[in-house]
């Protein structure tokens, strides 16, 4: 492990209420922030939490980031403040969901300040917040080795400009397939990588659920499978505990090559197909780094074929 | 390779006319059999090509099977007979297609007369055709050592019984996503994968598109990832294709075994992969064994990690 690659991780925390088919949860740990810095936890230290919640936040959920040995120097309390709280329900196909409430609270005025003493951690997370705040925390940074930026469709929809403004600037781009056409206005996804790369990422990691990954850099490409799970119990976080892995593992090992990203994508892969064992964060503040790399393995054997001759 | 590893083929000859965003084509070779036969063409000999054409059927689609190997005693010729013709359009959404027409011609009254001596080939593929003709070939069998099926949705939605018939006694099942679940009942695909190997086959291959293909046998799972093409020009066949190249490859090498079955997937993969890239039969025709085994080691480029110290 290099000395000195600490990770930094901006984005949501919130309080989930989630029905599945099977079962539900009031107020459990979400936001993106909560499983990035999590599963970015099992693979390097210190992890730096930037995000922000009213005292009402509960202090267990406080006690589980330190336990992980999360740094939240740069967790904003604030005092009378409500949490934002999200709530959804999933359909017996898990793909769809309704989001029921949503409730900003101190979120809707949030504005990440990295505390001073962080500011040059080599290795950032953009979790998924609006653009305009990921330039906020760009602006920031001080030297950064590594940039990585998770979003989602609704800012595509509403904040496009704000939206191509931090691609711009970013190193890796995380996003899910459909969210890939609709930047690219591509229906092809291996087009889309390429008018996407063209627009800054240097680094593109297309997440198509239950059917893998693709990672594009440079002229190569890599497809990681997906996990075969006969149970996805919530599939809640399951993206940024992706992005959680991915980016623990590079800042861990501090090696950008396409080798060791190849690597990072199975580790974030890994991560996620545990944290859609269980509801909200449960799974994922639970498992073991081992346990992380056996399923790492698992995912070796379920590809691997040999050569032999013709 | 083995000796005497002969491979039947049963399925459809049509003349396709099909039409793509981009292009239209009339006529053109088609039905399941000649793509699985060309397919195989490269891997095996002889191939045993079982079928009904009128006598309207062009003499240069003769030539092509002949060209390629492909031993065409079973192929019936009905004089004063109409080919079987299918038209089709596919949407700018590549994976959408209206069926213009269905001539059947004298496809109707097919019944698969497998001639004498070919009766004890060991590797047998039945092309996408209705269940029942599909018994009768199986009963036709003298020692079959592998027996592949393929199959479509018509026959869940019309002909299911015999369809699980036919399931009960194959050794591998080829089917696509969609059809999984609908013969499993089941949306979850390792759930389904489980169910319909409890209907019968040992094997299972479940075909996923741009997506790739998940092997299951015994209580091993191969994920196969699609090749990165960035324009398909037609799909029609790759399916078959698949099946052709899949079969192909285990007639050639008579090797079972998991670690065989998974290079056959490859295979099945790279020779559909070229399949896409003209109308008809047009690239699985021109393309060489040599260029196939070059796109199986890309196959492996595309989805090989190595593993590092955590």
């Amino acid at each position: 492990m290099e000395d000195n690659l600490a990770l930094l991780v901006v984005g949501s925390i919130a309080l989930d209420t989630v029905e599945t088919p099977n079962d539900k949860v009031d107020n459990a740990l979400g936001g993106s922030s909560s499983y990035i810095s999590l599963a970015a936890s099992y693979f390097t230290d210190p992890v730096h939490l930037i995000g922000v919640v009213g005292d009402d936040f509960p202090k267990e959920h406080i006690e589980k980031y330190k336990e992980h040995g999360i740094n939240i120097e740069g967790l904003e309390i604030i005092p009378g403040g409500k949490t934002f709280r999200w709530g959804g329900r999933y359909h017996t196909d898990l793909n769809v969901r309704d989001t029921l409430f949503t409730e900003l609270g101190v979120f809707e005025s949030f504005s990440p300040k990295i505390p001073e003493d962080v500011r040059d951690d080599k290795y950032v997370v953009l979790g998924n917040i609006h653009p305009a705040l990921q330039l906020q925390v760009l602006e920031q940074l001080k030297s950064p080795k590594l940039i990585i930026c998770d979003t989602m469709n609704l800012w595509i929809d509403t904040a496009l400009d704000g939206l191509k403004e931090v691609i711009k600037k970013v190193d890796v781009l995380i996003i899910n397939d459909s969210e890939a056409k609709m930047i690219a206005e591509e229906d092809n996804l291996i087009k889309a990588a390429k008018i996407i790369r063209n627009m800054g990422p240097s680094t593109l990691i297309i997440k198509k659920g239950e059917h893998g990954a693709l990672l594009f850099k440079d002229d190569k490409i890599f497809a990681a499978a997906a996990y075969p799970l006969e149970e996805i119990f919530d599939p809640t976080g399951a993206g940024d505990t992706f992005a959680g892995g991915f980016a623990g593992y590079l800042s861990r090992t501090g090696d950008l090559g396409f080798e060791n990203m190849k690597r990072a994508v199975i580790y974030g892969s890994a991560a996620a197909s545990f944290c859609v064992e269980d509801f909200s964060t449960k799974k994922i503040e639970s498992v073991s780094l081992d346990e992380i790399h056996q399923r790492f393995l698992r995912f070796k054997e379920l590809t691997e074929f040999k050569d032999a001759e013709l």
